[in-house]
């Protein structure tokens, strides 16, 4: 993998390559400088890296026809979705294309009757519940952004409702995939279980752009339940509301959104979304789904629960339009942080996930540590599945306070490990946790650096991601 | 990978391989014939291939010696749990070693708080649900036979509850893993959910022993629901039950078990098992968990729907007793198949699963087609799922017979991969469906090749099985 390098020792891609993706794609295909740095900068913290151009195809056979150009130059091809990703995904570390599939948005497929749906892999997921909503069946994995599904597979994402539903890796029945050397493959069949072979669906899930592009998923659906209610409710402290999300889980109530959020966070959202209906506290986020009876019964049960661990009065949003208010609130969390920051303050997201039963004392743990640093970051948590993120607000051009913040992040990354945990439950490893991933699965990592080599020998696929090789 | 030849002819084992896991395990390393017949004989209708020594491992420790030691001598190793696979996969099809991991019985850790367990590999389904009953939780996953976990890990079992809980593919959290080389990996750490790297979990859940040996497994828990009935109903025929199951599963209902069999697998479980309080029928064995409310409310809903396709009247068993009666009545139809066998008669075992859409005009054509052939054969059906089994009786000595059976086996195959579904839902593809493989995945099977080239060169893992290298 190299790219040659002009006079004033910039990279470039080879004339003949861009000849070869011009004559492809005319006008989708650009070198643009603006074009270039928006997908070479990522959404979080990491440094920008540019592409030197960016590709958008519109279709799985352009993808493959612009992969083999890009190997036949030994050019890194990156694939692009929506740029929501928090790893540094999308950064072109070693140059190259970076291959927009934001333009592949065709549904193509819905079957009501087996609930699953085939999609091109630049449909986002609120577009997709949008075009559901008439077929009384909606897709639940919610990670938040609106990324693409393409990407939300790439990423292994979940989110609120993984709880309930589980993550990609459970929801994505089979994919198309653009291999290295440019060849397609489908993954599996539409069955809903298969002994046939190796997992190769659950293998590019998770997989990051680097042993290929996906181009098309197919996903499982699920029934709009009869009735959905919402509810927030504030505790004493974090520790009660996170054992009462233990209780919760290991009760094995069906919650369907258990969602923490911390008294510095809850204020964040609510100044941020002038909400003046909550209380400032230690905060869950509920949501329950099922029949009405159920529902009732779940919410009376999490209520019991929760009224044991010094619970306040439970806030309640049966109406669509006001649970969607009391989500977008909560969603609008990285958001409303980011409204806080100072002059030249960005963010650096955690992710680390344990197992629940160490969730209290991880995060216990953590708030001290964050105490005696003197930085600011509100706790959100997937509590359910034992994932929480912290965003640590620092000015990260200043090389103590980039200090400070790392050394706490560093931390937290190996408290979780230490606890049996991981250090990325949703995020993925992308540049930023490319050490954590060694240290959490030692002589593992080897082997997926022999898949990684055996898919892409020649490390053109997203390269400088999740392995060092 | 080669053995050497000895005077007669015959496949041995190198003198210096012999003597290492003699010294090694003493006892526990066997080249007694009757121990080779029972290792190197399936339980379906492949011809025995017997291994050339049998070796007993008690720790992952002794597995990777065993796995060096024969790749030392470019051995083949073909790991060997309860021996109930039913694609021939413990067949020693190019000689080696059998390495039998059913004294690996150990439980372990169990935590009741995170709801999961660590177990060695060759513990049973039934040993350890026995171990958790006093901590009220239970192990879902259940293909009928009492087969290891490590063994139902390697073949991605499912079975009777994977409707409500899934397989193994959604239940297996962590393997340790003895590699080609005789290393040792984790593949993920406890946390429920994880985006750090690849998916090796689910890259070895399903390899079919042909990547490396599982030797511990962990795995989700569930706890025991309050209330549980179970119900058998039958219908009038076999389309009527299968629309009940295909309305039952897009309402949303969370059955827990959703079992059909035809009116010639009931007449033989209820012959086999002297049952007279069944009515001889197309019928659909039902299982509810939930809250005492929620199990009438999911009772009401699927009567309701039964109803509408003609079904008779619904007996019930709510008591542990009466339940574990109609269960064993249901799991003993292997058994009360082979009991109907004439002699020189065995049972070629079909496992098609398709979208669930498609599974009635999948079982009509079938049914229309055994009729055609004068075969005799049970449908049994996990039907929530959209897989169904066939039980060939046929006389496979005799080549008229055997090439019936097996272009009736043929064409199910075609059908159900015709109809977007997959050849084997849940017994794998061992050495009986490797042709249908490459029908069904076409170029992912090449990928799956190069994974497999890269993690075991020297193909000494269960060679002949999945794959043609």
């Amino acid at each position: 993998m190299s790219l040659a390098i002009d006079p004033n020792g910039e990279r470039i891609l080879s004339d003949a390559l861009v000849t070869t993706l011009k004559d492809l794609l005319g006008e989708r295909f650009s070198t643009a400088q603006s074009v270039r740095e928006h997908h070479g900068t990522g959404e979080a913290y990491h440094t920008a890296a540019l592409p030197e151009g960016v590709a958008f195809a519109s279709n799985t056979e352009e993808v493959a026809a612009i992969v083999k150009a890009c190997a036949a130059h030994h050019t890194p091809v990156i694939p692009y979705g929506t740029g929501t990703a928090l790893e540094g995904h999308t950064l072109a570390l070693h140059g190259g294309v970076s291959l927009d599939v934001s333009g592949m948005d065709e549904i193509i497929r819905v079957s009501a009757e087996d609930m699953d749906c085939t999609v091109q892999a630049g449909v986002t997921r609120n577009t997709l519940n949008e075009y559901l909503r008439d077929t009384g069946l909606f897709f639940p994995v919610d990670p938040g952004a609106d990324a693409s599904l393409g990407g939300m597979a790439a990423t292994r994402a979940s989110g609120t409702t993984t709880v309930r539903y589980g993550a990609m890796r459970e929801n994505v029945l089979a994919l198309t995939v653009v291999l290295a050397d440019g060849r397609i493959i489908q993954t599996a069949r539409r069955a809903r279980k298969s002994s046939a072979g190796y997992d190769l669906t659950r293998l590019f899930v998770g997989s990051e752009g680097t042993l290929g592009v996906i181009t098309e998923v197919t996903l499982r659906l699920y029934g709009i339940p009869e009735a959905t209610r919402a509810a927030v409710c504030s505790f004493p402290d974090l520790e009660a509301a996170v054992n009462t999300v233990i209780s919760v889980v290991q009760c094995g109530i069906p919650i369907a959104r258990c969602e923490l959020l911390d008294k510095t966070g809850m204020k964040m959202i609510c100044d941020y979304g002038k909400l003046d209906e909550y209380t400032i506290g230690d905060t869950l986020f509920m949501e329950f789904h099922g029949s009405e009876a159920g529902v009732t019964e779940q919410a009376e049960q999490v209520q019991a629960i929760a009224a044991d661990f010094g619970a306040g009065d439970f806030k309640w949003a049966s109406k669509l339009e006001d649970r969607n208010k009391l989500w977008a609130a909560r969603h609008n969390g990285h958001y409303a942080i980011l409204a806080t920051a100072k002059p030249g303050q960005h963010t650096m997201s955690t992710d680390v996930c344990v197992p629940v039963s160490r969730l209290a004392e991880c995060i216990m743990a953590t708030q001290e540590d964050l105490a005696q640093t003197g930085l600011v970051s509100p706790f959100v948590g997937h509590a359910g599945d034992g994932n929480f993120h912290m965003a640590i607000l620092a000015n990260y051009g200043d090389p103590d306070e980039d200090r400070l913040a790392h050394d706490f992040h560093d931390r937290l990354g190996k408290r979780a490990q230490a606890m049996e945990g991981t250090c990325t439950g949703e995020h993925g490893v992308g540049s930023g946790k490319i050490d954590y991933l060694e240290a959490e699965l030692g002589e593992a990592v080897d082997v997926m650096r022999s898949v990684k080599r055996a898919l892409d020998p020649d490390n053109i696929m997203n390269p400088g991601k999740m392995l060092r090789l």
